[in-house]
């Protein structure tokens, strides 16, 4: 089957990915290039050079989100996207996000000078603000349509910084619906993107094919106590505030190590009210999140721990206030993408599995209107976010190989 | 015994104390008189004024403390300060501070009009900044010569707004230690104060003779883990600063509960490094500070609170730095000066016991140089540094003629 034999240009990809790494390079060699921001702004330009070099055509949304397109002879044609996202968290890593967008890329290129004509379009989309740094998962969200009606809450709280980004990238709020694409022009969602965790690393494996992405519920719980002279305040009668925030945080972790396992936690901040030496602390609050792949254990780890922090609350004479800012719903990926997925492994001489997906992705957003699928290729030792991010060339490479055996599956049903 | 008959003129001390709890005064009763803030610069303006009606003679110094004298028909007399400040914490009460210098101020007038000629100077003093908003006990340290040398640290590391304090205060830091006053001069130091903890309210005495003021060391700690994505990274090889720093906290109350009985742990505040839902803790500073009357034991206290926080952070493999950043010493009062207020509590029946304060006092500081005494009126509810704290009157008036019995004895060895 000549299919089979079909593989990118690896030279190509790397020098694209070279070229890219410079794009709000930092010195420790990682990047610096959060949603919005010059230099993000800069690897979109970037990105549509490369799609107007290599004879696709570009397409730009309301949300910001930019492709390049291979369209079908068939102009009635649904579309199949290749997608995941340029921007990077901050002094994040050169992998995370980009080798998705590059390996689409390249793909498109090899299927367009090997002549194929194929009945579906094929786009590959680099997504605004996949990491949150305004909005997680800014564009996914708006090409779902899923983004709430009205005014957005910026995820840090600063909506005049988040406005001004906005205009920057010359995206106008009120018009992120339009982004919006109708779910029967869809032929499905492929997107390649790093493990981030060290599953594969460990396991030896070349690939994951991602079954399930974990539901995230963020809350933030305030214990709130009564502030006093740390000196002359009775040992005793204290309702102090960071006690009882610390007994929870080591109480969250051992309940989940105990009782779910699956289940992810974490306490990302600690803030503590007035916050002086010699003050009892009025209040302390902290950003509580957990993940899990099933919604309905989501929901049960969450609230085991809402009980728990009403304990450790109790045990201090405090009284404990929490409140929901983010749920992310947990997301099958489709059974059939990923079956497509397996058989591309195996042409390409693959070694891989089923994995779980535990960090947030622009697959979880569009799997809610079109059949999604998500390739994992490996992070050693599990680093991510940082500038030590690293995943071996060779598996770039053969990953980028899955993904144009997958698409080539796909394309052809 | 002429003398016990003596006593203040308690209209005039409520219509100072009225006076002064409008300066800085907030709508729910408490005042912001923060340390060279306008209103303590109005306040200290209110004083002068109040220190030239009495007759006395006003005096200032290069630490910006103010003073009323009341002088001994003998030029060569040494001087009997008593003293308190004028300054408050943010958002703090009425009491703390003001009774002592008011009711200093009224004995003075008191014993002027009595016609009293005393072998002694008696010298009413406001001492700067014994809260601390700019440097702790600044006032007391420059009048007993224990400021350190060179350019100090403001307690909250804003160093230009601090010279900004101390020059619109007329106060220039390179003549601070001009204000030492040589000890050979002085006769002894004596202080009125609510007792900000509840031990006399809880007991029903009148008055407290404070035999220790606690030593206190202030330290900070930082629990150095490793930064690393929330959901992909394995919940069993992270090294979580704050899940270290939160296993320290309730660890630092609990040794200190089961073993170190007179010690006081407060644990202020907590701040977490990089802070965000969904990045693990990679660093979490902590301000730790310990108190206990006497010297080793307050090392043996910090010593063991250090060895726990290193066995803490060896838990979650993670790296523990500390820098302490305030050690002040124990102090004992002197026992003839705690003589002469028993005696003095005797005469006007007030009812008393040995207590020992928990909070910072210009009196631990002036009791270096001189015998030093001080006098504790009840706290009602132990609720001090708020708006809420209360003396009840009867226990002001009650604790500014104990006062001015004191100084009558100590005046009359």
């Amino acid at each position: 089957m000549e299919m089979v034999k079909l593989s990118i240009n690896t030279e190509r990809l790397l020098a694209d990915f070279n070229a890219l790494a410079r794009i709000g390079a930092t010195p420790a060699g990682g990047i610096n290039r959060t949603a919005l921001s010059l230099e993000d702004l800069e690897a979109r330009a970037w990105f549509a050079d490369q799609v107007e070099a290599a004879g696709l055509l570009m397409r730009d949304d309301d949300a910001g989100n930019l492709s390049g397109v291979l369209p079908s002879t068939n102009p009635d044609a649904r579309t199949l996207l290749i997608g995941s996202h340029l921007d990077s968290v901050p002094n994040g890593g050169r992998y995370d996000g980009s080798v998705g967008v590059l390996a689409g890329l390249e793909c498109l290129r090899t299927i367009r000078e090997a002549g194929y004509e194929l009945p579906v379009h094929l786009e590959v989309v680099n997504f605004t603000d996949e990491e949150g740094t305004w909005y997680s998962l800014l564009g996914s969200r708006g090409m779902a349509g899923t983004l709430p009606g009205g005014k957005l809450q910026a995820a840090q709280g600063h909506d005049a910084s988040f406005r001004a980004a906005l205009t920057r990238a010359g995206i106008n709020e009120q018009d992120l619906h339009r982004a919006r694409r109708d779910p029967a022009a869809l032929a499905g969602y492929l997107e390649l993107h790093i493990e981030q965790g060290g599953s594969l690393d460990a396991r030896g494996l070349n690939c994951g094919i991602v079954s399930d992405i974990v539901g995230r519920i963020s809350t933030l719980l305030t214990f709130h106590g009564e502030a006093g002279h740390s000196g002359t305040t009775d040992m005793y009668r204290r309702r102090d505030a960071l006690q009882g925030a610390a007994l929870f945080v080591t109480q969250a972790h051992l309940i989940v190590h105990d009782r779910f396992d699956g289940a992810v936690v974490n306490c990302g901040r600690l803030e503590v009210l007035p916050g002086i030496f010699n003050i009892i602390p009025s209040e302390a609050r902290l950003l509580l999140e957990v993940r899990h792949r099933e919604a309905e254990a989501l929901e049960e780890v969450l609230h085991e721990l809402l009980d728990q922090a009403h304990s450790c609350a109790e045990t201090y004479g405090l009284y404990l206030s929490h409140e929901q800012v983010a749920h992310v719903p947990p997301a099958h990926m489709d059974d059939q993408v990923a079956g497509a997925l397996a058989r591309a492994c195996e042409a390409v001489g693959a070694t891989y599995d089923a994995v779980v997906g535990y960090a947030g992705h622009d697959a979880q957003i569009m799997g809610t209107v079109t059949p999604a699928g998500m390739l994992f290729i490996p992070s050693i030792g599990a680093i991510s976010h940082t500038p030590q991010e690293y995943t071996p060339w060779d598996d770039v490479v053969r990953g980028a190989n899955v993904l144009l055996h997958t698409i080539l599956d796909l394309a052809h049903p």
